[in-house]
């Protein structure tokens, strides 16, 4: 039978994520499988707990990966800290908002909505405002809305939040690792992420970290949590407590890669990779400034790894993005729902993020286009 | 910083699960990383597909892995077919039994259970009695039970529920790969399974089965499936259809290391892979009796993959694996629940299941106990 593990090329991921996987983290994948309550494996397990604590910026003994993509992040964090008829608020300005809308409405939670313009930022204003008006559980924001490229105001929300008695979760997905997260320093009681973006490992985990307050609350819950597979209570007494206890066999291999990732983002320093992810994305912007591109979000509410760049007149948007596959072996981002057609996504995240790499994507869209 | 994936030692894995990985599968979790709607990455999602038909003797359309554990395809099947109120009965004969209650009771569902002792199969008669007394929409039970390597009567209680109103719902988390599992010929409904049992990939996958009636039980469904993550349909629309939607970013490597794990079973061809842990099982138990030892599980009853063995008088449980482990790079796995301290679980699924590997593991034994 034919291997079609054979034929795969080495494509450039500058698509929205997964971002091209450091070599050295494709070596970690294929590290020798060990047992789930394999004592050196726990090790592995705490180190990669405390690398995540310093990245994220936060003491919370509750941190960890949860053994699936980014979505199952969300869906840890919503499912935990949400009973039916909570209310919570989201903030929302793209499909990443309107995903947590999705997730609570099915848990039964009293949801509230507040929405922006997408390419647009959160306005700390009209959430200021909302809360003088109503109390909430939870509020919740993507920090990076990597359907359009806006950075969320996550420190600004924070500070509102500190003066209220809801609890503020945060969407990492795309943010961690390429921009500051100071979960601690802002005040975040809940947030996730995704490892295939600015960590660069493959997809497949997703790190969370809730504070004392989020656990309080979980604890205080009248309904036992509607999943057990992301029951943070029992994945968290697997992670860590006294005496380890079976809730999941573990996927050791991807956390071996995640383990990489972060040791390779402390490596090179945590300060240098976001300096790093800064400098590409204003080459990039320069490139495709000088392509005659336009970028849909306004310069002070750009995220380095996620550009979003309208898509010229008379360019045909799969034809684009299939011959920069076929030809040029480089992945780039369609759009999602609105800007489906009207914009293309181009990541620089993680081992993406290099010099190298744009001058690549520029050339390339210069015979493209 | 220390790198601990340097450390890391090549266990001969022998427990419940993770099985020793093959070395194909190894090399295959290290290819490089597509984008999650890349064309050529979709026809490996396809070929898995076809290969997970095959093995579980199914023609269901709804065939594929879900990008998490196997708890995770539990969850998946039961979130999908329950709703509250739902009548369930579930046949209760170890942990994974037990499992499937605590995740039904959470989803509101009225469950009914008919347990037997642990260590001890199934009784047709039982079941067939209480199908008489009431009406279930989900009749759900453990192929293989993991906690007492007790192989229940799959096809048997099939016949059964082909005569009532009940989908049936089965785990096939250790028995898919080393013993039949005939989805259609049985009248199974819906079936999971792991990737780190009987297919030597490692842990993060669930391969999952729906048939025709299950699809339209889902679309019957009142309310939606409360979980975004582990909705069916979702999944389903990504993994194939007219139009491929993004639900969330598959774990690429881990389908890839599914896949050639897949191949590997088609390529040494599916009743030998059968017949090995059959013929390795064999070797074992009469090893394990030269030994003096006594398995848990009467002879017809017995697993090939998961052998139940009584700890000698006088033994200490966690000292005997630890020795094991340390000694002899071997690990075997301790008992659950009311099993802890009175059964070690010795697996041979697989690529452990090589007459090699049961001579050394009978030999470390000899000088452990």
């Amino acid at each position: 039978m034919k291997n079609l593990l054979d034929g795969i090329e080495d494509v450039l991921l500058m698509g929205p994520g997964p971002s091209s996987v450091y070599p050295d983290v494709y070596k970690a994948l294929s590290r020798s499988t060990l047992g789930y309550l394999d004592s050196y494996f726990i090790r592995i397990m705490d180190q990669i707990k405390a690398l995540l604590q310093k990245l994220m910026r936060t003491q919370n003994e509750l941190t960890l990966a949860v053994s699936g993509t980014g979505m199952a992040g969300m869906e840890t964090c919503l499912v935990n800290l949400l009973e039916p008829k909570d209310a919570i608020l989201i903030l929302i300005n793209g499909v990443f908002g309107t995903r947590m809308r999705e997730i609570a409405t099915r848990l039964g939670a009293e949801v509230d909505v507040l929405e922006f313009e997408w390419g647009t930022p959160v306005q700390p204003d009209a959430v200021e405002k909302r809360l003088k008006e109503k109390g909430y559980k939870l509020v919740a924001m993507v920090h990076a809305e990597t359907s359009t490229g806006v950075r969320n105001p996550a420190a600004e929300i924070g500070k509102l939040l500190k003066a209220s008695d809801s609890l503020y979760l945060l969407d990492a997905v795309t943010s961690l690792g390429g921009i500051e997260v100071d979960v601690d320093g802002w005040g975040v009681d809940a947030l996730y992420s995704g490892s295939q973006k600015c960590l660069s490992c493959p997809p497949g985990l997703s790190p969370v970290t809730f504070s004392q307050n989020a656990v309080k609350a979980i604890a205080a819950r009248k309904s036992k949590t509607p999943s057990f597979y992301l029951d943070i209570d029992l994945i968290g007494k697997y992670w860590g407590g006294e005496k380890r206890a079976y809730h999941h066999t573990a996927p050791m291999n991807m956390f071996y890669g995640l383990y990489q990732a972060l040791l390779l983002v402390m490596e090179e320093g945590i300060d240098k990779v976001f300096a790093r992810h800064l400098k590409v994305h204003e080459t990039l912007v320069q490139g495709l400034e000088k392509l005659g591109l336009e970028l849909l979000v306004d310069e002070p509410f750009r995220l380095p790894m996620l550009n979003a760049v309208k898509i010229p007149e008379g360019v045909d948007d799969a034809a684009g993005r299939s011959a920069l596959r076929s030809k040029h072996t480089i992945e780039i981002g369609a759009g999602l729902g609105p800007l489906a057609g009207k914009i293309w996504r181009i990541g620089v995240m993680g081992h993406t993020a290099r010099e190298k790499n744009v001058e690549r994507l520029l050339a390339a869209l210069g015979d493209v286009l």
